[in-house]
Order: structure tokens, then sequence, then C-alpha cells
């Protein structure tokens, strides 16, 4: 066999088992048990600077866009008027970042968990951080899933930014997370939440799109390219109180100005559609 | 860090430093140095049996199937009557599996450099050997650049299923390849090569798209979703002799029941669609 030295991290997770991704560590900048989780930064070789949760990455310095560009303007511009946007989870500000390049989101409310994520990403990772800056943006530390019960029929966009299932985001896929969010939409409201990959999580991706199914009359699974996740890919859920949306044709669609002006370095109207293209394996099990 | 144990084997390879993807072996079926390289067969705890070429996985059980579909039916449905099909490399017998089921094509040859490769597959890789009992094929050891040197004015599509450009492959990725294919191909013909990802090898992207854009009035990359490739995913040029042709869009659209009978995973007329379409950052690069 082919041993890694020393100075490599390699994943590992139950939700995996057999197959691993690893990188070469130039240094560790950051390696701390928080109230939640462990919390660890790399500098690495090949891959910038990488954020892992738990022992998972969650994003790296190279391609962390198309997640971020993803899970936001997929929503963002299948709503007709997205003035008002709740972000859950999303502790390092990539999609802060994001969201807040729309035009016409005018308020973003951000719920994190764990203020230990926070003032990492803002001491190590600021090309991410830097979303915590938007004039738009009220940032609170606390419980999504307590704050969406608090908050009813205020916001035009929910986007769960969440880690996997396991540890802290366990309740952010469950059934009545989405009962929650549903009630806390304004109407014509849409919901996208992180899901897994066809690849290595059908199973996630089956239940987490049921539970969104029974909720909103309207809902799909859509994915981006992110190769240092598991299976080169991420999915999401998404869900809308508009029976008559469709998902896959942006209401909003950015001119080539746009798109440089946003620095927008993924998403654009024709990714928007193929995100929700699937393999004949699973197109007919998921529609 | 997170060493992997010995039962592990780890991909490396110069062309992608700084990271790397792993399995766990569960037993090694095969391993030898044939004439051009080392031919290596594992069976795994998650991916099933995975062949290894000089250190690089070619394909795994698992995922296979996204390759040999992609790389097949974005040029054959192209093309309005791909009766005559050479297949340079693919010694596994994939490429051949999907080529044969198109129901327009008549006669497939197929030139492998390693007689070895084609030995292992028929013995621990029979899911993709079976393209080998096709009817439609006469299979040939030997050059594939010197295959084409004697063959003029012959196919209707031409299918380069190498290994990547460091080995035996290295000739099917140059300038000159490309002018041999172009003789070789009848009318209207069409040519799809291997030609790695925009994440990892965006220079190889860019040359191999070059390569064939000199000589031919029209040019293309396209990618498909396999997990275990480096970066999740795998790129393919395309060149037309039609200058009109438009590539994202098939001439032959499978129906579901075809889909069904030819056992189609990942293609169907929107995955072909959607393998054309980039993210914004190469978009204009490629285009």
């Amino acid at each position: 066999m082919n041993k890694l030295n020393d100075n490599w991290f390699s994943e590992s997770c139950t939700m995996w088992p057999g197959a691993t991704f690893s990188f070469e560590v130039k240094e560790v900048l950051h390696d701390e048990q928080s109230e939640y989780q462990k919390v660890q930064v790399f500098n690495t070789t090949s891959l910038g600077r990488v954020l892992v949760l738990d022992g998972i990455i969650q994003c790296t310095e190279k391609d962390e866009f198309s997640y971020q560009e993803t899970i936001s303007f997929l929503p963002l511009c299948c709503h007709k008027n997205p003035e008002k946007v709740l972000i859950v989870g999303g502790g390092d500000g990539g999609v802060a970042r994001e969201v807040s390049k729309h035009p016409q989101v005018k308020e973003i409310v951000q719920v994190e968990i764990d203020e230990k994520v926070i003032e990492v990403s803002k001491k190590y990772l600021p090309f991410m951080a830097v979303g915590f800056q938007s004039k738009k943006l009220t940032l609170h530390v606390g419980d999504g899933f307590k704050y969406l019960q608090d908050h009813r029929e205020e916001f035009d966009v929910i986007i769960t930014d969440s880690s996997d299932p396991i540890g802290p985001a366990v309740s952010l896929f469950e059934e009545n997370y989405f009962t929650l969010m549903k009630r806390s939409l304004r109407p014509g409201g849409i919901v996208c939440s992180q899901a897994g990959t066809i690849w290595n999580d059908l199973g996630l991706v089956t239940s987490t799109l049921d539970y969104c199914k029974k909720q909103f009359p309207a809902a799909s699974y859509a994915y981006a390219s992110v190769p240092t996740y598991p299976s080169g890919q991420i999915g999401f859920v998404l869900g809308s109180l508009d029976k008559d949306i469709i998902f896959d044709t942006p209401k909003l669609v950015f001119t080539r100005d746009q798109e440089i002006e946003m620095k927008l370095r993924y998403y654009n109207s024709d990714i928007h559609k193929a995100a929700f293209v699937l393999p004949t394996h699973v197109k007919y099990l998921l529609s």
C-alpha cells in the first residue's frame, strides 16, 4: 500500500466508511474543542486554508465558492423579491458574503450556534468571514431551531448552511425543522438546506426531500460540484410555498456585467438550470 | 493527524500533489507490471472492484457507469448516424459495453495497447469486460496512434478512452493525435477524448481543447460526475467535422423505455445538455 506521511490529514467519518480524502498540511493554524465540536484550521500545500469541524472538511479556500454561491443563489434567484433572508449556520461567513451581493436582498439575519467558528473564521478565513462585514447583516449566536420558534412569517428565504447530520446539526435534518421553517416564511417563501449527495448519502437525500415535500407544495433537489467534499459534490433540498414555482428556471438572470461585479466564480443561470439535472438512476427515484 | 492503516490504498500522482483519495482494500486480486504499466485490481470495502494503472484509479465498480456512458453517448448522440465507431484504449471493456448498446451503431473497432489490461479485466471486472462479447466489436491489441495512420476516412465516431497523460497515453493528448483522428473520420465525423478536469488540470483542458479547435471546425468541453476521480469529475474534449453541430443538443433522444432497455444509469438527454454547462470562472475562458 501507499501510506500517507505524518503531515497529511485524512477525513474520517462514519457516514462514508471505506474511502477518504486526505490533504497535505503545511501548518496547523487552530485546533480546539469548542462547546459543540472540534474546530481545526489548516494551511495546506494545495487547497489553501481549510476549516475542519469534528474531523470533517467544511470548506477549503480552493473550492468553497461553488458551495456558497449555489446554496445562496438557487433559492434567491427562484424568489421574485427576496428582501429578507435568514441564514441558519454558516459560521464561516461564506453564505453571508454571497447573499449580501444579491441586489434585491435588503436584510439578512444569521443564527450560528458556535461562536468559536465565527471567531476562528474571522481570524483565519477572512475571504469568507468578510461576509460578516455586510451592513445588511444582523448576526446572532444561538440555536437556529429555537430562533425559528420565535419568528413567524418573517423571511422570504431561509438558507440552512449546516454541517452534516451528526453533531450539533442533527435537528436541522428532521421533519419538524421543515415545519418550523415553513411557519417562519412569508407568503411565497423558499427554503434551501444542505442535504448530502446521491452518491454517498442517498438515504439522507430521500428522507430530507420527503420531509420537505410533506411541508411544502413544491420541493426539489439540486447539487453543485465541490471537489473536496466526499464524492466531489454536495446537494441541496429546496422547498417553496408557491406551488407553481419552476425551480430550475431563475426568476432573476444576472447579466455578464452583474456576474463580474458580484465576483461570481461558479453560479450563472445555466449552472442554475443544470444543478437540477439528475443522473438516470436517481432521476425517477427523486421526482 | 489521522494516519491510514496498512490496508488502505492511496492514489499518488504528480498531477495532483498535496491531496489524495484513498480506499480500504479487502483483497489484492491482481498486482503485476505489464509491458507498459503497473496493473492492479483490488476488492474494496466500499467501492466494489477497482482497477488501478500506475498508481492511478481507472474505474471502480461503484461509479464507472457515469464515465463509460458519458464518453460514449455524448459523441454518439451528437452524430446523425454513427454506424462505425473506433475506440482507442478502453481496455477494461466499459466503453465497448456502452457503444454496443447504441441502436445505430453497426460496427465497432477497438485498439488497446496493453493486452494485460484486457486479460485482467476479463478475469476480475466482468461487469465491464462484458463489452468485449459484443458481436459488433473487432478488438485489436496495438498502438491506437499507429492504427489511425493506416485507416483513413473510415469512422463516424472516434472515442479515446485513455489513462492520464503520463505513461503510455502521452501521445493521445498531443496535437498531431487530433490531426490523425480527423483524417480517419468520415464526413460529419465526431471525436471525443478524455481530457482532465477544470478543477485540477485546467492547463491540460485548455491545451487539449486548443489542439482540437485547431483541427476541427467545431469543438467543445463537457464533463461527468465520477466521485472516485480526483475532484469528483472528469472532462471530455469533443470535435466535429460538422461546423454547424450543436454539441449540447442530442440528435437522438432516448425514450424512457430505451433508457431501461439499455440499462442507462447516468446518461439521459438532460444530462447530455448539462454536461456542457460550465461554472462562470471557466465558461468564458473555454468558449
